[in-house]
């Protein structure tokens, strides 16, 4: 294995969408949504830990799952646990990481991944994620990966690719032409039609150099208060640090503050059976049906029920269900959701409104 | 008040229409399903005690139900709580009760009725029980008590009102014209347009000594079955004696072994607030209903949810319902129960599905 490969997880989310499964005591991440028996967390390093050695293996979370990290992921050293006091999104993330890297090794190539997405055929992203890797150790380059689109899927960023053979770095990766917003549906059977759009999988990689030439060159006061004292790193001092640069830090993700700017962003055009899990809809599309095309758990009984998803926590728990269409129905101890599939967009106010009421009881 | 009043409480129904929230183990009649802070036995209970002392209120139940019936009346004494040893319906248990009472008092008249009825208007019930028990302490006729119908309600029989001045037993007590099945709706419309049929609300009002002579030249063998040794009633010997005549006793219906078929049978029209809370959907008509026309009880939160009655039984557990229309939902520890409000008639045949599949756990 390249002792310059680096892993870093990202791990801050709270996973608002998947309430009432995923509450911010112990989020989506945390969690064996999948029922396989191992959380995504832990499926994200094991995957991972095929690219890299456990101690060059990074997660940045917030502080309060420290030690749900620790508990899941027992190979990673302690010092490995990067501890945001407080969110500031994706870039400030990743430039504690690399920062850190660098402190340890000049020569690292990194990949920075979330620690909740799903990732079906985990040979071929090995393979991708291996090629690319090599690829970043030898060009002073920003690779994302980018998923070859199967619907029109509202729900995610799209990349346009470059196609020209001229500006591609190498045989399998391609320019970037432009980042793009979660399109409406018309805009989407656009890009899907056009051939020429992936899907922007957040999952990222680049060697610590390049990065940082990057931040230096785009997000520079963001670089400088993580660079400042880097001798400060891996001692008692980190944590006091970090905590400071953090809550003075601009709130700002990767894609706009970075890639969205830089000359040398490329682009991997791919498909691993990925997918973010980012709502109930994604979960339900991935996992076996029944007969009338329900996703369930725990003990559930359907009557002319069909297109849902049911699920309980509970081992003892016994649910009927009698005369619903593509509906979200998720017990999960003190709290039960019931929402049509269609409006799950809506969870997100649900639990604002949950949160208004009732204080953090539920959340 | 007159010592020669008696109430017999039938209280042997297992209330299956009622799942999950009335169970095998504690049926319907023993739960406080209006909220009340009151049992639906004990407010049978208290308002049968303004007709008739403690001593002289009897209750026919499931044996495995006379401690829960000790427990909430224990104003009444041990020996009054008649306990079936199996289901034989209502004239079996009515046939025990009365030579019973007849062994302890030969002049007694009797009020039956069900442990699990809403009265909302105690007053008014009060007044017209006492008035047809009076009338049947000094006429040999069998009364029955007859709702006049507010809506076309196919759910409940129907009494057909003799409105002949000649053949009434006095004042406010008419002669039966005939006693109608559950209609259909539409025979349910005609029945409400023709003004002269009324619910059978299954309260009955007559001497012991008239029911004796009915049951005498409808039902022989039943009676003689029960008054074969009436000087074991009151020893030890009751119980034993008892279990033996069950299950050899026929299983019928006082309507259809004797109402439907004697002479002297009649009917006191008249609403004092009554429902026979027989399903969710005539709890749903009766209770107090949020903006959305939603009955709910518990930390209960709607979005774009109506016409729906959404329970649970933990005082912990938050349900958010999102999207949902004319739906039953209860949770109640173990078990939770979605169903489609139009379609609750299918809820027995649920319970016996849950029953085929885990046997008594959820029963």
């Amino acid at each position: 294995m390249n002792e310059n490969n680096f892993a870093v997880i990202m791990a801050g989310g709270v996973g608002s969408r998947f309430w009432p499964m995923s509450q911010t005591v112990c989020p989506k991440q945390f969690i064996d949504i999948l029922g396989t028996g191992k959380t995504l967390i832990r499926q994200t390093f094991e995957r991972l830990n095929k690219l890299c050695s456990e101690k060059n293996i990074i997660v940045v979370t917030n502080k309060m799952y420290k030690n749900l990290v620790a508990e899941q992921l027992p190979e990673i050293p302690l010092n490995n646990i990067l501890c945001e006091p407080c969110r500031r999104n994706t870039a400030p993330c990743i430039c504690y990481a690399y920062n850190k890297i660098l402190s340890v090794n000049e020569n690292a190539q990194i990949i920075i991944a979330p620690s909740d997405h799903l990732i079906l055929n985990e040979a071929k992203f090995i393979e991708v994620a291996d090629y690319a890797m090599n690829t970043a150790a030898a060009n002073d380059c920003l690779i994302t990966l980018g998923i070859t689109p199967s619907r029109p899927d509202t729900g995610y960023g799209y990349i346009q690719v470059d196609r020209d053979e001229n500006r591609k770095i190498n045989e399998k990766i391609n320019k970037v032409k432009s980042f793009r917003e979660k399109p409406d549906l018309e805009k989407a059977k656009e890009f899907l039609a056009d051939g020429n759009y992936v899907w922007n999988a957040g999952i990222f990689i680049w060697s610590a150099k390049s990065i940082k030439a990057a931040f230096q060159k785009f997000l520079p006061e963001i670089d400088n208060s993580f660079a400042e004292c880097r001798d400060i790193y891996n001692t008692d001092k980190e944590t006091e640090f970090i905590d400071k640069v953090y809550y003075a830090c601009q709130n700002i993700s990767i894609d706009y503050g970075v890639m969205e700017k830089a000359e040398n962003v490329y682009v991997y055009p791919t498909e691993f059976g990925w997918s973010d899990l980012g709502t109930w809809l994604s979960l339900f599309d991935i996992s076996d049906k029944d007969d009338e095309n329900n996703v369930t758990r725990g003990n559930i009984l359907t009557f002319d029920t069909k297109n849902s998803i049911i699920r309980t926590t509970s081992t003892d728990k016994l649910i009927v269900v009698e005369g619903l269409d593509n509906y979200i129905i998720v017990d999960n101890n003190d709290k039960l959701l019931i929402c049509n599939k269609s409006n799950e967009q809506r969870i997100k106010d649900i639990v604002s409104t949950v949160e208004d009421k009732f204080g953090d009881k539920y959340i």
